[in-house]
């Protein structure tokens, strides 16, 4: 089945202890659409400037990504600096320039309205209700957002959380949306403001989902997928979009939608996001094989499981 | 079998969100005794001053720890002072006052000497390594240490690691402990210096033991335990002693030792460290049951398993 991506296309400048890039390719589309690639036909909403090349649009396309929701706008494409060097699990903002994605509004090609699944990027929660309403036949929308919206845009983005089935956040974004600092009690606040499951990542401790009861199955009981770094971080950036392409990508790719599915998708995101991080900016995404991916999986579950 | 720990018994005056308690019996020997005593027979060593009451030694009899190692000085018992009131996960010292504790010097009652395991508390590293010494035969030696021995008797930890089998610390003390801030590598650093096994502490998120090449069985792999806060955490105080103790504990009371018991100890440790922040100081680890402290074990167990 397919998925609609919608987020943002950006050139990233990241300063890391491994080294040092300027105007890579990045932004929460790109991350995403390529991880999800390996699971599923992804399909693209976003808006760049000109300075957007073939080239930037093929690193999509070799991996299968359908770009004709990728809108040319006048101008520039959003550009981001940012550095980890003092620590790798935080970004330091050195610059934002907007650019186009400033005025950017999702404009749905009729061919992508079959879309079964939809993946509402971090964006404003207002043009995310937006595209959700237009895709209301989904079967499963996945949602991120972050703190710039709960603080800024916070009745919008309670608006969105009504349409959203999973809610992928991280422990700092769970607990300030719930005004909780547990984390159990802040991801049962944060369920009872809409989506039916909440995925909280934990950095390079894996994530964790959280169901609703009653909604993928039975039961109250969280569950957990842990990760560890396997080779080096050498740029988190995109980690999180990385870790919902995943996600996402292996629940389109299955028959069902229930509470097993969800789990193994918990640690495909796992994986994805740890592949991610191993190389700068998209580079570790644009060439893995499904074997790899499939082998990090048994990595990652044996790493918990007992006899 | 029986485990010797040594380490410090204090009175404890701990402010949380949850409340605020004063001299409330307290010490990583106290913990780690109370945690243990749930899966086997635990001899303690440690030094208290005349302000020790008989009430105070019951609470560990009660749970059938061997207190005959515990030595009275002239003066008063250690005691610390500190709060968690901005952070849950790390303490600030209010005030430490050693008393007692200053010129402790370990005396094994020769009725403990045939203890098969042993648990060296975070105690000076010196110490560390003379009781190890005395304790020659043992199957078994656990540790810890923290940042003020890892930064300030560094040549003395590093001859104590030598005699330790398995190292626990947290994160942070893992990292500065080797220099190095990627955790995977910390952890071989770490096993380059004595260890067979290195327990490293993430706090709500679990803990993960990496293992030497051929210790305690065959392969490299590293293993994750998941923990979860269940109930609403009062009081993290003694968390890293109680994990320690359920570890130890579940390691001794087992007829075997091979990495599949250090796993399921891992869980126990889990498990033994979430009850203890529960309530506040040695509350919970006081009227537990091994009923609860498995079906707890399941729960953590589920959180991971992939049917």
């Amino acid at each position: 089945m397919s998925i609609l991506a919608v987020g943002s296309i950006a050139f990233d400048t990241i300063a890391t202890p491994a080294g040092r890039v300027e105007n890579m390719l990045g932004g929460s589309a790109t991350y995403f659409s390529l991880s999800a690639s390996y699971f599923t036909d992804v399909r693209v909403v976003a808006v760049v400037g000109e300075d957007f090349s073939a080239e930037h649009e093929n690193v999509l396309k070799k991996r299968g990504v359908d770009t004709r929701g990728i809108e040319r706008a006048p101008g520039k494409t959003f550009r981001w600096g940012g550095q980890y060097l003092e620590n790798l699990n935080e970004a330091k903002t050195d610059f934002t320039e907007l650019n186009v994605f400033e005025k950017f509004q999702p404009r749905i090609p009729s061919a992508y309205k079959d879309s079964q699944f939809l993946f509402l990027g971090n964006i404003h929660p207002s043009l995310q209700a937006t595209v959700r309403h237009e895709m209301d036949h989904a079967l499963l929308t996945g949602g991120d957002t972050m703190n710039f919206w709960i603080q800024g845009s916070r009745p919008e983005l309670v608006e969105t959380l009504k349409l959203v089935n999973v809610l992928l956040v991280n422990d700092g974004e769970a607990k300030m949306l719930a005004g909780e600092k547990s984390l159990p009690r802040a991801a049962l606040k944060v369920l009872a403001m809409g989506p039916q499951a909440l995925v909280i990542k934990h950095g390079e401790y894996g994530a964790t989902i959280f169901f609703r009861e009653g909604a993928f199955g039975i039961g109250k009981h969280p569950f957990r997928a842990p990760t560890l770094p396997i080779d080096e971080v050498k740029d988190p950036t995109g980690a999180g979009d990385s870790f919902a392409g995943g996600f996402m990508g292996y629940i389109a790719s299955q028959p069902q939608l229930n509470r097993e599915v969800l789990k193994r998708a918990l640690f495909y995101g796992g994986v994805m996001g740890s592949f991610a991080v191993e190389r700068f900016g998209t580079e570790r995404l644009q060439s893995l094989t499904r074997e790899e991916i499939d082998a990090r999986f048994q990595v990652f579950r044996e790493l918990t499981h007992l006899e």
